[in-house]
């Protein structure tokens, strides 16, 4: 999650806080009185001096080692691996703790209730530059290339920035996106909203505030009934040229990488990414935090629960070498 | 299917019918001539005296000799389980009888045309009382409670009650249902159709009457694309608290406990019921009338097809023991 | 693919060209200069003297044989098949130069941009002679029979034909489409769109042309959130009575028997064909190009990766034996 860098350009950032106000709303008690303001939170990578990051995992010690941030949330066990700049803040929950500073910088990215800023094209500066079908609406801060179309009863919600020779389909539904150019998205799909991610708790979960983007890079094609999750932190990124067919899940913070095909009803949870290449067949499944390689081809109905290496072809249900399944299935 | 208590309050009920009429639809001959109206169809737990009700399974034995009925459909095998008090009428297909005189009470529940009642929310008495998006439209018997959102193009179809603090997405179509407070439905759902009941016949399938609906209890969260079908005799039940990511599909009946989390692309079959605490991963399958425990696991992509006990751990296809499966999957 | 007749009245044929044009457009040189007109493009058993067809597999030999075609596409080594009529023409990739050709006969059958020709059905012929919903569109070259109902915000795109005592739901798209009578098509589905079919290419994927139709039989039921795709050649078909529950996907070129019940969330591949009497259980996956007999079952959450037989009963992935499935996973 922390590894892509952070391009937050469309959550409104309500800070700088006094770094008062944030020990105080994580409950945390220094002797030390800080006069410090805190400008944004990013990842370990991407903060910059006045920052707070947060730090929840040995994975990332070696980023946390070099973070410029001035405050990283974390735990006791791991606080030594920070450099000098960077003050630990103890918590319980690093996870916690994150969404809680998250939701306080940009409280708008924690609920997606419907857009009410749209307004229908035909009202909007597009009416004369966009091709488009009968109630299409066109909420804040969207920017159209040239020579797109735009289907019937789309709605192009807030914070929407589309390319040039782009199709949009009808019935489909965009906000908190960057779309590439020669782009084509078909009909009935979802594309930008928060990711499934809260904390449970019995009688009211709490969400976590999600202030990542949807990437559709050049030339891709997404089918019908597509739900792509805007990230958390960081961007859920669909790479150049990747082909998705109809009814296909992509959860928040996944990358996948270019010239991917991936057939109808696949799922892919949070936060795995995808080479370049890869080959995914119908129904299959890629469980979260995965690493899959370029040029990987996963068969059809497969369920992938580990790491999968370069050039690997694999099936079954938990995935494994194509060769050994078919063997053993005989 | 028959544990849930019936509350039907939606469709109408064109009875009472004279008993005679419902032996005459049965092409049951009696000697005797009964003189008697028979009020409401219910089921086994629910009826009063003058209800006909239904008995098909030896495990609903108990619940059948305290029925309150006073008539029943079965079979010759099972009918010495019935009281005094309940006529048993006697049947091949005791589900394909229950169909028929389920459909005299309440001839609306079989079909599910688009619901042609509705009218723009801007003309309705909610359009100073909800906040709402372009398009939408309100069916008849809708109660909507206060500080409510509705998004665009969605559709409010007949019979349908929504607590305070709802958010309700654009593109999703609801009807036959009863919704909490502070829920959230996202976009291009489908809920409180008619689950996929029906009598195979060749040339003609014969539509089961649906008389259910679908409950949603406070604080869940529905998915973008969801379809929950509503129930045929009980309700479709989504406990409180309970989370469900895109793409899900909840058959007719299905009761879920409360706090439960359901991953993307899980689909339940009819008249399966959750405890409380469940979580289940993406592309999990669950067959129909099965019993899940409370704080039960089930793995993303696992296929259930018996039930679960409590506090159980399971995966893989057919599901069993997460670390049986995992030891013999190495 | 090519097994089933072309039947194509609804794409405009660009034809005839003279061969000199598609041998220039397949970078092939004859010496022989030919001076004659092709007419269409069409599979080895419709064709006629003048069509162009395409011959790329050893197992439809015993059809090459026999065509009409004055013109087919096919490789070195499987020429010696064709009849004395038919002028072979060699290329590498048999699929690709049939796909150019088709492309340059039906070029608007290469992309699905939404259908700008559509208009209010309340200002078309229809207005009086269907029952509608709000926001109703009707394509070109729409036909609709007596006493059907359209639902809210559905489209019916350009060349559908539907028959009498249809009822189409809300939110649905609906293209290229031949539907009987009697059928039910449910919310949000979207029926008639190109199938996933292209070749891959580094950098910009080439779309394959999709000519053929979604036919759906009388009698029919299309559950929520259906895709079902047009074929590429032949038609997609739903046979007589079938009844598809919600969120199933159907590819290019399926084509599925009468009386068949496919229940939620599962997926057919491109080019598979079922029998009569099917039964599908929920999730379940069927890959591309396989023949299913008649009255075959398949349970719940299988993955069907090879034929299978009139009469049988699977289960699993690989699909197997259910009673073989069920011993060895005791």
């Amino acid at each position: 999650m922390v590894k892509a860098t952070i391009v937050n350009s469309f959550f409104k950032n309500y800070g700088p806080f006094p770094i008062n106000e944030i020990l105080k709303l994580l409950k945390i008690n220094y002797n030390k009185i800080y006069n410090q303001n805190v400008n944004d939170v990013k990842d370990l990578l991407s903060s910059k001096e006045n920052d707070i990051t947060f730090f929840h995992s040995k994975k990332y010690k070696d980023l946390a080692s070099k973070t410029k941030a001035s405050f990283c949330i974390t735990t006791n066990g791991l606080k030594n691996n920070l450099p000098k700049n960077c003050t630990p803040l103890i918590v319980e929950n690093v996870l916690f703790a994150i969404s809680s500073v998250t939701a306080k910088f940009y409280p708008d990215s924690v609920d997606d209730c419907f857009d009410d800023t749209v307004i229908e094209i035909i009202k909007s500066d597009y009416k004369d530059k966009v091709k488009f079908g009968k109630n299409v609406l066109i909420g804040k801060n969207v920017l159209i290339g040239s020579n797109c179309l735009i289907g019937h009863n789309t709605i192009i919600e807030k914070n929407v920035s589309i390319g040039n020779n782009c199709s949009i389909g009808s019935n489909s539904i965009i906000r908190n996106t960057l779309i590439g150019s020669h782009v084509k998205i078909l009909d009935n799909c979802v594309i930008g909203k928060h990711g499934f991610g809260f904390f449970p708790n019995n009688g009211k979960n709490l969400r976590y505030p999600h202030i990542g983007m949807v990437q559709i890079d050049d030339n891709c094609e997404i089918g019908c009934g597509a739900t792509i999750d805007r990230g958390s932190i960081s961007n859920t990124v669909i790479g150049k040229n990747t082909f998705l067919d109809n009814q296909i899940h992509i959860a928040h913070n996944v990358k996948i990488g270019a010239n991917t095909i991936i057939a109808g009803q696949v799922g892919i949870a949070g936060s795995s990414s995808l080479g370049k290449n890869v080959k995914i067949g119908g129904q299959a499944g890629i469980s979260g935090h995965l690493k899959i390689g370029d040029n990987v081809e996963i068969a059809g109905g497969s369920g992938v629960i580990k790491d999968i290496p370069n050039n690997s072809k694999v099936m079954g249900y938990p995935a494994k070498n194509i060769r050994q399944f078919i063997k053993e299935n005989k």
